[in-house]
C-alpha cells in the first residue's frame, strides 16, 4: 500500500515522472513556425532552487493540531510545503519552474475524518490561521493557493486520509465516499459492486470527489452521465460554525437548496468531507468513432441537434478549424492523418472540424445510438472518419495536461480557459474569445495559436474549451499570462457567459464574479461565510475574494 | 379581455363557480359508513359573515405606493382584500368558511413591472410594511397568509400584471416570461410557436410561473418533462437590496449556484419577476393507459425498475391498496369498475393498486416507450387495464382541488401531504406516515382513511403523496388538523425525508425546517436574509419562520 501522505504529483508539474512523452517532430518544427520558440528544451526545475519562508505557525496552534490529529500528520517539511504550495494553473507552474513568488503553508495536516476535520478547523478559527482545503491538488484557477489573506498563518487541510465508499444502497442507486477518494479509487470501489459514477474530467486521475464537488466539475461524459451538481444528491461538510449536512433525497421543495451552495463553494465556507452521489449500473463496453463536419459553426449545428433530439452521445467534442488543424500535425501517426485530410479534402469538405463522439454500453446498446447520431450529422454534411481517430483521442483523454509540461520546457506559454453559453450565442462568442487572446497577445509581440472545441452538450447550450499556445515571454511570464486572460474574461462577461463552465473561481477568476453574480448575488454569497465562517479562516482570497 | 385585476378564483374554496361536481351517491354513502359523516351538506359561507380588522397602512405608505403603481393599482375594498387573505390549505379553507382568524392584508398592490415591484419594495423597506408576494393563490401551505410578524402593517403584492412571453430563443429552447404568468397563458403562448414547457401541477390551472419557481413545484409529469428546479435556467429578482439575476446559461461552476437560492425562496428574499425556461417542440399527442399492480411494494419496485432503465413514461403514477379501492368507489362509472375488478380479481390479484402511465408523443413515437415500460410492469405482474382508465384521470387531473370543497361542505376534514425519499426507504416511509396520521386522528375519535400513491420518480427514489379523509371535529377543526399535520411531519422527519417534495415550507412546514437542513443551513439562509432584506419586510412568518 502506497503512503497516503505521500505527493500524488511531481512537484513541479502534472502527474508523475515516467508519464511524460516527447513532442513529436512536427509539433517542434510548428512551435518554431508559428510561435517563434527556438526549439531548446529546459531540464526540470531544482526542488532546492525554491525560495520558502520559514513556517509561522504559533507553538500553541501547533500543539493544538498535534493533539486535534497526531503528530505524524501534522507536516511542515520543505518537500511537503512544496507539493501543496501550487495547484496546476499555468501561474502556479510558472511559479514552481522559477522558484519565485510560491506562497507555501505553514503547516500541512491531514486528518483522519470528519471529526478531526471538525477539530481543525476549530483550532484555526480560534487561533486564526488560514485553511486551505486541498484534494488532489489539481486546480487550475489557484484554488488551492495557500493565502492567508491578513490572518498571520495559513495551512493546508490535505483529505488524502478521507477515502473510501461509506455507504452503499444499490437499491436506489447511491454512493457515498469520503472526500479525498481519488478518480481511480472511486472507480475501482464502485466496480467491485458492478457499478459506476462515469465522471472522468482531465484530473480523473488525481482529483478527488470532493474537489468536484466543491468546484462543480464536469467530466468528459457529462453530456451523457451528467456534471458533478447533477450527480451528487448529499453532501456532508464541517464548517467553523458547526456541520452542514444535506438530506439523501431526490428532490426537495423545502427551501433553497442548500446542496446548491456547497457545490461550487470551493472551501470558502467550510470543508466538504462526504460526498453522496448517485450511480449507475457499469457498462460491458465503450465505442468511440469520429466525423468531421463542414465547419464550426455547422459542426455546432449538428451538435446542437443531437442534443436536443435526445440522440446525443455520452461524449461529444467538436474541435474548431484551428484544433483540427493543430490536432492532426501533432497526431503521432503522420502517414494516417496525411491520408485522412486528403480523403475529406475529396469528400470536398477544405476546413473540416474533427468531431469524437463516445457511446457507453455493448455493441447492441450503442447500435441504434450510434445510427440515429450518424443519421443526424449526416444531414449537416459529416463525413465518417472511422474508429481509429475517435479510439485515439480515448487512449490520451488524460494526457493534455502532461502536455503542457512538455511545452513549457520548450517556452511556450500554453494556457486552457472555458465558458458556456446557449445555442445561439455561442458562434459569437468564440469568435470574440479567440479575438481577444489573439488581440492580446499579438500586443504583446507574441502570436498566438488559439484553438477550441465545443463539449458538454446541453438543451440550451454548450461549453466551449480554448488553448492558447504563444511564446513565453522570458522574465515577465506572468504578466503577459495576466494580459491574455484578463482579455478573455472581459470578453466573456461581455457577452453574457459564465466565467467558467467546470473550472471553478479560484483567484483567477475572482474579478469577474461580480459581473456574473451581480452585487446583490455576491453580497449574499458574503453573508453566508460570515455566519458559517465569522473569523473568516477558510481558504482566502479565493471565490469571493 | 378579462380584468387582470379581479380574483382568479371564488372567495371560499378552489377554482370558479360551476366547475364543481357533486359527488356521487356512493360516494356520500362510503363517508357515512366509514367516517362516520353525517351527510348533510352546507351552504357555501356568506361573504358578509367574514370579519376584517380596518386597513391599518400609513397614510405616508399609502401616498408613497400610490406613486409607485398608480391610484388604481392600490386597493382595499373588502373583496379584494378577502380574496388576498389566504391560499388554499385546508386550514386556509377553514379560516375562510368560518370567517374567523383570517389575517388580511391592509392593501393589495398590483405592480405593472420589475421596476414598479421594485419600487414597491423600497417604500414598504423604508415604511416597515410587510410584503406578500401573490402569484395565483394557491399555496398549500400557507404560503401567502398576509402575516406582519413584528411591522405594523402588510401588504399583499399580485403579481397578476406582470404576465406574457418578454423574450423567446427557440434556437436554444429558451423562453422568458414575466412571473405573474400564469399556466394556461403560458402555454397558450408557447403552443402559438410549437412549444411547451410541459409542467402542470394540480394548480396548473391557477397558479403562476413565479410561483412554481419561488416553491420549487413538480408538474404532474415531472418524471418526464422534470421539475421546475429542471427548468429555470435564470431567474430575475427585486429584492429590498436591489436587483438579484442569474444569468441565463447552460451551466455554470463560477460559485454556488444562486438560481438555487432564489429557487424556493418563498418570497422572503424577493420578489422573482422574471423567469427563463428550457422549452421543447410540442408534441402531437397524448397517451394515458392503466395497470394493476399486485401491491404497493411490487407496484414501486416495477416503477423503480422502469424509472432506472431509462424506460419511465412521462407520467407515473401508482395508488396504494387504499387510495385504489377508494378510486374505484367513487368512480363515475361503477358498472365499468365493478367488471374491471370482477376481471383483477380473475387474474389472481386480490388486491391490485391501479398504476397510471402517461406518455407524450404521437402514436409512432410512444409505441416503442409503451412497450418497453410494459414488458417491465409485467415481470412484475402488472395487469393492462387499457386506455380508460388512464384516459378518465387525465381528464379529472385538475379536479381534485374542486372535489375538496364538496368534501369540505360535508363536514370532512381532507388534506393532502407530500414526502420524498429512496427506493429503499419507501415502504417503510408509507407506513410510518399513514400510521402517524391515523393515529392521530384516532386517538381524537375521528378514524381517518389515508390514501397515498407514488409519484414524480428519480433514479435515487419517488415521491409520496398522501390524500388523507376524517370527520371534522367541528369548533375544533384547526387543532384537529394540526395534530395530524404534526404526527406526519415528525414521521417524515424521523424518516430522514423531505418535509415538501412540491409544496414548499410556507407557514405550515416552519418547525420542521431545521430538522431537514440542520442549524448550520437554517443560519446560512437567514443569513441571506438579513443581508438582502435588512428590515425584515419580505414574507414574514414564511419558510425561515
Amino acid at each position: 500500500m502506497t503512503d497516503p501522505l505521500a505527493a500524488r504529483m511531481r512537484w513541479w508539474g502534472w502527474g508523475v515522472d515516467g508519464h511524460d512523452a516527447p513532442l513529436p517532430e512536427a509539433a517542434a518544427t510548428m512551435l518554431r513556425a508559428e510561435l517563434g520558440v527556438s526549439g531548446a528544451r529546459l531540464a526540470p526545475p531544482a526542488l532546492e532552487r525554491i525560495d520558502l519562508p520559514e513556517p509561522a505557525l504559533s507553538a500553541s496552534a501547533r500543539t493544538r493540531l498535534v493533539e486535534a490529529v497526531g503528530a505524524q500528520y501534522v507536516r511542515d517539511d520543505r518537500l511537503t510545503r512544496i507539493t501543496h504550495a501550487a495547484g496546476r494553473s499555468y501561474p502556479d507552474l510558472v511559479r514552481l519552474r522559477s522558484g519565485c513568488g510560491l506562497a507555501a503553508a505553514d503547516a500541512i495536516v491531514f486528518p483522519a475524518d470528519h471529526d478531526e476535520v471538525a477539530a481543525v478547523l476549530a483550532v484555526c478559527a480560534e487561533e486564526c490561521v488560514a485553511v486551505i482545503p486541498f484534494g488532489g491538488g489539481t486546480s487550475v484557477v489557484g484554488g488551492v493557493e495557500p493565502l492567508r489573506g491578513p490572518l498571520g498563518a495559513a495551512l493546508t487541510l490535505d483529505l488524502a486520509r478521507l477515502s473510501g465508499l461509506t455507504a452503499l444502497d444499490p437499491r436506489s442507486q447511491l454512493a457515498t465516499f469520503a472526500a479525498g477518494t481519488t478518480g481511480p479509487e472511486l472507480e475501482r470501489l464502485l466496480g467491485a459492486h458492478g457499478l459506476t459514477l462515469g465522471h472522468a474530467p482531465q484530473s480523473f486521475e488525481f482529483s478527488t470527489v470532493g474537489g468536484w464537488a466543491a468546484t462543480r466539475s464536469a467530466g468528459q461524459a457529462s453530456t451523457g452521465y451528467g456534471r458533478i451538481d447533477e450527480l451528487v444528491v448529499a453532501l456532508r461538510a464541517a464548517t467553523p460554525s458547526g456541520e452542514l449536512a444535506t438530506l439523501a433525497v431526490p428532490a426537495s421543495a423545502a427551501g433553497p437548496d442548500l446542496r446548491e451552495l456547497l457545490l461550487g463553494s470551493e472551501g470558502v465556507l467550510g470543508v466538504i468531507t462526504e460526498v453522496t452521489l448517485r450511480v449507475r449500473p457499469r457498462t460491458a463496453g465503450q465505442h468511440f468513432e469520429a466525423y468531421s463536419l463542414p465547419g464550426f459553426a455547422a459542426g455546432s449545428e449538428a451538435l446542437r441537434e443531437l442534443e436536443q433530439a435526445g440522440a446525443a452521445p455520452d461524449l461529444a467534442r467538436l474541435s474548431d478549424e484551428e484544433e483540427t488543424r493543430i490536432s492532426l500535425a501533432l497526431a503521432s501517426r503522420p502517414g494516417a492523418t496525411r491520408a485522412m485530410r486528403a480523403y475529406v479534402r475529396a469528400r470536398g469538405q477544405r476546413a473540416g472540424c474533427l468531431t469524437i463522439l463516445g457511446f457507453d454500453g455493448d455493441p447492441a446498446q450503442v447500435a441504434p445510438r450510434r445510427s440515429r447520431a450518424r443519421s443526424i450529422l449526416r444531414r449537416h454534411g459529416a463525413i465518417a472518419l472511422g474508429r481509429a481517430p475517435g479510439a485515439a483521442w480515448a487512449k490520451g483523454r488524460f494526457h493534455g495536461a502532461y502536455v503542457r509540461d512538455e511545452l513549457m520546457s520548450r517556452g511556450v506559454l500554453v494556457d486552457t480557459l472555458e465558458t458556456a453559453t446557449t445555442w445561439t450565442a455561442l458562434e459569437d462568442l468564440h469568435r470574440d474569445v479567440r479575438a481577444a487572446l489573439r488581440g492580446a497577445l499579438a500586443r504583446r509581440g507574441t502570436p498566438a495559436v488559439v484553438m477550441c472545441h465545443v463539449s458538454h452538450l446541453y438543451p440550451t447550450g454548450a461549453s466551449l474549451y480554448f488553448t492558447c499556445l504563444a511564446r513565453q515571454q522570458a522574465g515577465a511570464e506572468l504578466e503577459q499570462w495576466q494580459a491574455a486572460k484578463a482579455a478573455a474574461s472581459d470578453a466573456i462577461t461581455r457577452a453574457g457567459a459564465t466565467i467558467s463552465h467546470h473550472h471553478a473561481v479560484g483567484t483567477d477568476h475572482a474579478t469577474w464574479l461580480a459581473g456574473e453574480v451581480g452585487d446583490v448575488g455576491l453580497a449574499a454569497l458574503r453573508a453566508v461565510k460570515a455566519r458559517v465562517d465569522p473569523a473568516g479562516v477558510m481558504n482566502p482570497g479565493k471565490l469571493l475574494a
